[in-house]
């Protein structure tokens, strides 16, 4: 009862790599990187689109949040393994089996720390102690689940004997995969596949099950000791979409796939991911969770295929192969392409949204034909990028309470900046003046007082969608309240439009989650 | 008379890595990563501080820009080794002597392309050729400098036996250190280690030599491959402050350095690099290029030490070595300081400078000081980092002929958005209002108005510099006139006040270069 995913990959169906996918749950855990529940399943879907074999959703026990964002990814997605994350105690694995039970395919992970540090400060267990919670967790969560991922947290620092009874102990029990995170990012590549070498020599059964790599990447190495797992063995990497996660990250999801790809020559084994999807899925995530994405990240950066100099340019125009070793197409980035003017219609828009990986409604088409009309209008050259952002704004405005319909504001010197906002609240008009420290203050305190809640705000970000004064910006808000959290995006020429916009957005958005759970509630005024 | 360091290295000092810094040119050739002579020299000082080995100042005949820099830095820096390239033709090699002869130890490093590839598209030379080439270029190099560097561009894709008979003529012609580089980033550990033991085992008088690698991070592999590298018995490793470079950028300084430091058990080398100075370097260039340093970049990150979830923070509590293998004091990583407030004073204001490794004289200590009383009356948490942002931004405002005294931007969804702008220009008042599409625009068609010149706006970029809707906005204006380039910061918590500062600086910059080469400018009206 092992899912198909390890099957597959164990019966050496050309030398596939299991991808596991860990953006919601490490990634997740990167300090400001929160996603709310719908972003987690949009981002699930994408994965899912991808070939992503395994969907690390959560950590169910942590908080309801995650709970809910484990169950419904699980009750969404068919065609990714669901995983969720457990301690090695039984309420966190009971919680976890809860949370997957919808799935067509779900996974338990449990884990335990192995390293002498760790258990001797951390858990303050003996090893025998621990030892003994590997057979006994890994057995409940095995009677759970007929998949079970156990991992030996901080195996890189474990004593060898040790970590190797720790292996056997879980395979024993009923683990099917036993994951080897290099936890503090601290392994060598040769040293790390040594490891699994090791591991999977030496420990009885150790043929029966996928080994896994989890590296983080506090010395850069991420990508190179995942490649160095598979050289010793492993059969799955665990990785996250612009290498997000604790600290400096997790091996980059897009490395580790692009890098097997490319190299096929070297390491002759590939994954099931469809390496068009990358770059939406990279831009998703910086989207959702705020995080800039550097211009040369290796594959999704905006210079990863960018020449500049002379002497490569020309190599270029000779041979693209001169320099280039992929293609942008590979991972989805299109070449800068100037895509449209005032004058495109509406086929043209919509064939223009297919190619950039949107299929929208009627209604959602409409709405965004005429935002981009208007953009068009005030921006001489429209990109894909722009248009991205327009439509991901307009998603945003889905189920809106709150709009607004006019906004001024002040700002300058002479401080204090002020806002004079008008909005509609359920059809309603409601207006105020504000003042600020900074007009971005001013703005929010005016949209408080037209609509007052407890929401407090977590993230403020600005990011320009393309190049040049004229350039859109992208604000990203995002708000809790009562441990709900949602963020909003909207784009625009004016700054301050943008992130009065994204303020509404996201406040619409708590409150839709918050009528999910209670009767409609009235707006305060 | 080759120079100190290489003797240094060669001579085993405990095994003493060659640290090679190429920010200003294989960095500078990013897209959208120029720096202008001043900031290339403050980056060269402070590299030269870091105990950089062999600084690579510039490519001194792609244009008269490039070339100042070289011979200004060779003429300032002498700690370090000042290097600049040059193609294999006798016109690149003597400009490249002429730019470092100042230099205390100057460096010539000439390239030819070796790979097949690049042979036939790029160079349409047989490989005959392209080895007289060799000979001669590195032949005439050795006759104008005692320290010559040869690199085989597109080493990793060349024929192993081309290869050696290269780097053998090369040797023979007089260079002193062999750089092969990965140019594609296509390597992987395993085999870029095993070239420079090929290399070193079967070229005739390789022991006499340094070997060097560079590598290019397009798969995520650049860090492994240059300690791969090392362990092949490379002893130089050519690398960028924060990883900038062509496409995917180069092996990043910080990680390589940390990598050798953190893990000396394994690889038994270290480097002469402060890393205390690593986060003032790392800052600077992103400041200079305007790059953003995405939050989980290994070392420098602001996420790189910082702990999130649960369980880390309570391990990080009982013992920080459960997740932490370096300190962020190791890299010059202050904690998330909250400084200090309105109450503090001037003495502590110092300190808390010297701390951030600024040393200011008495009145940008005085200008900077007033600054930041003035910020915490409107902020109330004053961080490291917004104090970064201020004295930069003091500097930055050194000699102005243009100052801005007042601006009122009225903004909102009702456009054209409108600026009233008041500066002095040489002491006497000017006034405009424009409008344009978003404030910004508004804002810089003000200026234009008031000082009217022909410099192109090349770059403009937003950062916040901490967290909130109070918190401060660093802006990035490059502005570029008659190939002269000039890069603007300033912080505000009012964006658009930011926007204007950072636009006024480059002018003032603009014109100050323009100024040493030609009689004193009148502004036109």
């Amino acid at each position: 009862m092992t899912s198909q995913v390890s099957d597959a990959a164990k019966a050496g169906d050309k030398q596939r790599i299991v991808i596991f996918d860990t953006t919601m749950r490490d990634g997740e855990q990167a300090p400001g990187a929160s996603m709310s529940l719908d972003e987690k399943l949009e981002l699930a879907k994408i994965l899912e689109e991808m070939g992503v074999d395994v969907i690390e959703a959560g950590f169910p026990i942590a908080s309801n949040g995650d709970f809910d964002a484990v169950r419904r990814i699980a009750e969404t997605v068919t065609e990714s393994t669901i995983c969720g994350l457990a301690r090695a105690a039984p309420g966190d694995i009971e919680r976890c089996a809860e949370a997957i039970r919808p799935a067509k395919r779900g996974r338990i992970h449990t884990f335990i720390s192995t390293s002498p540090v760790h258990m001797k400060y951390k858990l303050q267990m003996e090893p025998d102690a621990v030892l003994e919670q590997v057979t006994r967790s890994v057995s409940l969560a095995r009677n759970l689940c007929g998949d079970v991922e156990w991992s030996a947290e901080d195996a890189t620092r474990t004593e060898r004997d040790f970590l190797r009874r720790c292996v056997e102990a879980a395979i024993k029990a009923g683990a099917t995969t036993i994951n080897i995170p290099d936890t503090v990012g601290y392994s060598f590549p040769s040293e790390y596949g040594e490891v699994f070498r090791d591991l999977i020599e030496n420990v009885p059964g150790a043929d029966a099950v996928i080994f896994s790599a989890h590296c983080h990447n506090d010395l850069g190495l991420a990508v190179a000791n995942s490649l160095a797992a598979v050289q010793g063995g492993a059969r799955q990497i665990e990785c996250a979409i612009n290498g997000i996660g604790e600290r400096a990250g997790n091996a980059a999801l897009e490395e580790v796939v692009m890098a097997l790809r490319v190299r096929g020559d070297r390491l002759a084994y590939d994954t099931g991911v469809d390496s068009r999807l990358i770059t939406k899925a990279s831009r998703y995530v910086s989207a959702i969770t705020g995080f800039p994405v550097q211009f040369n990240k290796a594959i999704v950066g905006k210079n990863a295929f960018a020449h500049e100099s002379g002497i490569h340019q020309d190599g270029m125009l000779k041979n693209a192969e001169t320099y280039e070793i992929m293609r942008p197409e590979d991972v989805g980035q299109g070449a800068t392409n100037l895509v449209m003017g005032k004058h495109s219609g509406r086929h043209a828009f919509r064939e223009k949204l297919k190619g950039l990986g949107y299929e929208l409604g009627q209604n959602a088409l409409n709405d965004a034909f005429v935002r981009f009309k208007e953009l068009a209008d005030k921006k001489k050259d429209v990109y894909d990028d722009d248009i991205v952002a327009l439509v991901d704004d307009a998603l945003a405005r889905a189920a809106e309470r709150i709009s607004i319909t006019h906004l001024r504001v002040v700002a300058g010197t002479e401080g204090p900046q002020q806002a004079d906002l008008t909005v509609t609240v359920d059809g309603a008009e409601r207006s105020a003046t504000a003042t600020g420290d900074g007009p971005v203050d001013a703005v929010f305190n005016a949209i408080r007082k037209v609509a007052p809640h407890a929401a407090v705000l977590r993230l403020f970000q600005v990011h320009a969608v393309t190049e040049g004064t004229d350039a859109q910006a992208q604000v990203s808000v995002r708000l809790e309240d009562a441990g709900h959290i949602a963020t909003g995006m909207a784009a625009d020429t004016d700054t301050l439009v943008a992130a009065a916009k994204a303020y509404v957005n996201a406040l619409n958005s708590l409150i839709l989650r918050q009528e999910k759970t209670a009767p409609p509630t009235q707006i305060a005024s």
